[in-house]
């Protein structure tokens, strides 16, 4: 047999989004496209803001040299300071360029920083409901991910997160604004959790803070992301410009170190390695040019909180229970009967698509993605309510 | 400490490359950039075709929906099947988009190879001199590299291979045209390691031929580079368009598994899921479409073979010996003294970079990336014939 035998079993497990998005594709086969609301990948709808094509051209009338050439592995050091800037603003920390290093999207980020901290048995706390992708990207470096479960109302228990903390524990890696939940994690979390990782830095055990936050930009109602690094010294965001520039086929995001992290020199150093030596060498270099001009640009947040309210009012009208979500692109309600596989395969019989829980590491609920058009949305709430009355007669 | 043990010890090796690029850094930074001759670096100087922008704002100006979104994660269809249909004419066999996963760059797909095949443990054998990344590469996976000494020539030796096969090994990793040689391997060499390789499997080890040919269409003198692909059937091809169409930035490139190989359908199952974990998840998007117009375009390769001609009669004159190279951009010259380190300091002294042999398991040579402007190779000559004069009264 060639293939190694953990892969073989993670290809058996394999991801429940991805197995809802083939039976999606064979439904839109049966039925065309159009019949079938597919809410089972996030994968944005909206088109990146007109600004990218036009900086796309622009670069592209300009054509400077070695447009497209290799350059530092930590990326152009006018992109990187860009970022900084930003962030300098964003977070009232004094961030450069040593900072910021430019990666293949969130995904590259996590994995360059994992393999920069994690010896072999290491654990890494993760708060479930998770993105189902971070357990693999534990394991790629032999850690060990401690699940921890959020409170019902899907906000990190800090007690049930001081009680995972062992001699082993590494990192802790959050998502807020959150897929599966939508919920943004409020300042006094965030500060709770930093007191609670400071204890451990003092008594010499450092625990990083990785927050990754591609969906920082997309929240509703004028509520406000609380910057980790302000709430701790050891911690490190990575992010990407997939969701709130429609850009996430591209592969473009960042890492960035909190400037106030002691070890910081050396971390950056660890991470221009591990970046490069994972084979992402650099984050793709057109993009990162046209990059330098966007800092703060985004899609149009207001019609994704319109899909929200859309979908919310329709849900709830309908009798489905839920938290109503301040950011990302994400519901995460509770399936009315216990088996929320069997509430999906209803769903699909409807041709609706969504993601049972339990690829989250949450049973009992399903993930809706509605960054769909609103035609979608509205389409499919029959369908939703018709198979609630089937299971609540 | 914050960092990962071995993460630790590998920033202390570091990469020998990288160390002659910060050094001539700082000798730029002291002299003016037009006063060192840069030799360190693989970093294409010549442009990308015309054919590259003109198909991007082509693109651009279409703006086709969804043109930055997610794909399936082994790459848009429309691109895979255009590097499908290349390769069946080019190697004689009936690929279909099925053998084609897109990656980011070569490095990405080795990557990607490597996690799909090694068990920990696992051999793979690497021949000397070799691109120093390997090394991290396997290692990424818990796999023990077997290094495996070329002959004189840099052209393998079967039998010190088959000496180095033991039941743990997984895969030999071979690179043609050669980075640091320059050498190609003919077509009794690659039929000679096919038929050694399909003894192993007809026994029931599967040993993986895993080709890394990102230099395939730059050759010279009309030497055609053969197929591993009609060599053996257990092969891989790994490659990006960072040399042919000087894009090394853009990190776009695929890998191609051999229609013939038995286990073809499961292991294209497991290099598709081996990306997208390994946190590539999918190759840039917007380059993945610009290629599919453009399978088979490259620079213009007689310029490379211009610059070859120029420093191999240059540096013969002045008494350097070495293989005169057929492929590749790479000249790997002996140094006239055994303690190549101190020759190449000597260079730097006439401000001319270059990197030690030692970086590529190769002590005694050194390595000349002449993919630079021809003044600067010019430029370089009287330096060094001094150098070389000064080592030989």
């Amino acid at each position: 047999m060639a293939i190694a035998q953990k892969i073989k079993n993670s290809m058996e497990q394999s991801s429940w989004i991805r197995k809802m998005f083939e039976q999606g594709a064979l439904l839109k086969a049966q039925y065309g496209a159009d019949q079938v609301c597919d809410f089972s990948l996030g994968n944005p709808n909206l088109e990146p803001p007109a600004v990218v094509h036009q900086a796309l051209l622009k670069i592209l009338q300009e054509s400077p040299a070695a447009l497209h050439a290799y350059m530092p592995n930590a990326g152009h050091p006018e992109t990187r300071t860009a970022v900084a800037d930003f962030l300098s603003r964003e977070h009232g920390l004094p961030f450069t360029l040593k900072d910021i290093i430019m990666t293949c999207g969130a995904a590259g980020a996590i994995n360059a920083v994992l393999k920069a901290l994690i010896n072999p048995g290491d654990e890494v706390i993760i708060l479930a409901p998770y993105f189902v992708e971070y357990l693999f990207y534990v394991d790629n470096f032999q850690g060990q991910p401690k699940i921890v479960s959020t409170r019902p109302d899907f906000l990190p228990d800090l007690k049930a997160i001081q009680e995972a903390i062992t001699p082993r524990t590494k990192a802790i890696l959050i998502n807020s604004p959150n897929n599966p939940t939508g919920r943004v994690y409020d300042h006094t979390i965030i500060h709770g959790l930093g007191d609670l990782l400071s204890d451990y830095s003092r008594k010499g055990q450092v625990i990083y803070l990785v927050a990754d936050e591609p969906y920082r930009k997309i929240v509703y109602d004028g509520v406000q992301v609380p910057s980790a690094f302000q709430a701790y010294n050891e911690s490190i965001v990575v992010t990407s410009y997939s969701k709130d520039l429609s850009l996430p086929g591209e592969r473009i995001g960042f890492l960035a170190v909190n400037p106030q992290a002691p070890d910081r020199d050396e971390l950056i150093n660890a991470l221009t390695l591990t970046n490069r030596i994972l084979g992402f060498v650099n984050a793709p270099a057109l993009m990162q040019r046209v990059l330098v001009g966007l800092q703060g640009q985004t899609v149009d947040i207001t019609l994704y909180q319109r899909k929200r309210d859309l979908f919310c009012d329709g849900l709830s009208q309908a009798g489905y229970q839920f938290d109503r979500p301040e950011g990302a692109f994400y519901l995460f309600p509770r399936s009315p009967i216990p088996d929320e596989v069997a509430f999906v395969q209803a769903l699909q019989e409807e041709r609706i698509l969504t993601v049972p829980g339990r690829g989250f590491g949450a049973p009992g609920y399903f993930r809706i993605a509605y960054c769909v058009a609103d035609e979608v949305i509205e389409r499919s709430l029959p369908g939703f309510a018709r198979v609630m009355k089937k299971f609540t007669p």
